[in-house]
């Protein structure tokens, strides 16, 4: 029997995306955003919500650019700490100790430590209720190089991403490999 | 040292959506989809990006509604069927015996036997890229009732909610609690 909890913002799980942008000043700062996702899939999209009081919110309309850090169970303080000060009156970067790297494709910083970085060209932007989605287009993304496998590819238990609990406000590592995708429902005949 | 990949659709980690609509005659139907996320807190809206080509599309369309349902680790076989056949050609519910039922709120079905579920109007379509993105304001959130605490809240680790590795296209569980948002970082001072 199912139980309602109204008109809410819940979804599970959500990320925790930390939003690199410069200010007017050039001064780099980071925005610790749950409302996101890949949009598109040609161009290669992640839209990202912001509030219109943000301080990030004039720097992505300034810059025309942002990048998407995905922390690491390792950088949780950080991460969180992103989330509680603002960039108008706090550098993040300077009371984290997170290194911020300038962008060489787009006019965005990131920090070093994050273990993956999305660099994004702001794309479009829409209007969401008292949100605006910024939506970038993936111009490269980079992980560290003892993230890779053999295969190549970037190993999601290497990076150990978080993820965010929108009901009980929790980041919560990622658990093991449940089954793999476009295979396991192969078991169920049409 | 970062490593880049190019510009790809890699976020760690992307939710694992099952969108349910109802398609012109009226049959129940499921798509598993990654790319989406909350986009907006007032009103609580959820975005869903889709191709014209998936059945599902025109099925938004026409309806103006769907459903997004939180598959748990245990429904993966069901979600990664619902990803790998068409509602043109398969009665998704009927292979998979997942109980279609209709929310008495918007024009969309959802699974009963995935352990929550938003129930969505459409609110805007906005076109990204190769995709369309829908966005469902989300009018209630329902979840099975053994998965609340007793403050009354839903339960990550009892919803064990499935999340989509882009990278090596697995499913993974949620992870363990690492720390409390808005929490952890006040141990940093500005």
């Amino acid at each position: 029997m199912k139980r309602s909890l109204g008109a809410r913002t819940l979804l599970f799980p959500t990320p925790v995306l930390m939003v690199g942008t410069y200010d007017a000043a050039g001064r780099p700062n980071l925005m610790n955003a749950a409302w996101g996702g890949i949009c598109s899939s040609e161009p290669p999209c992640v839209g990202v919500s912001v509030r219109k009081a943000r301080y990030t919110y004039e720097n992505i309309v300034q810059r025309k650019a942002f990048t998407i850090g995905i922390p690491g169970e390792r950088n949780v303080v950080e991460a969180d700490y992103v989330g509680i000060v603002s960039g108008r009156t706090t550098d993040k970067f300077a009371a984290t100790g997170l290194t911020p790297v300038r962008s060489e494709l787009v006019d965005a910083p990131y920090a070093a430590e994050f273990p993956v970085v999305l660099e994004c060209r702001l794309f479009q932007t829409i209007e969401i209720g008292v949100h605006t989605q910024f939506i970038g287009e993936i111009i490269d993304v980079k992980g560290d190089a003892e993230l890779f496998d053999d295969d190549g590819l970037l190993d999601i238990m290497k990076i150990r991403p978080l993820l965010y609990d929108t009901s009980h406000r929790g980041y919560h590592g990622v658990g093991r490999l449940v089954a793999q995708a476009f295979s396991v429902g192969k078991s169920i005949s049409s």
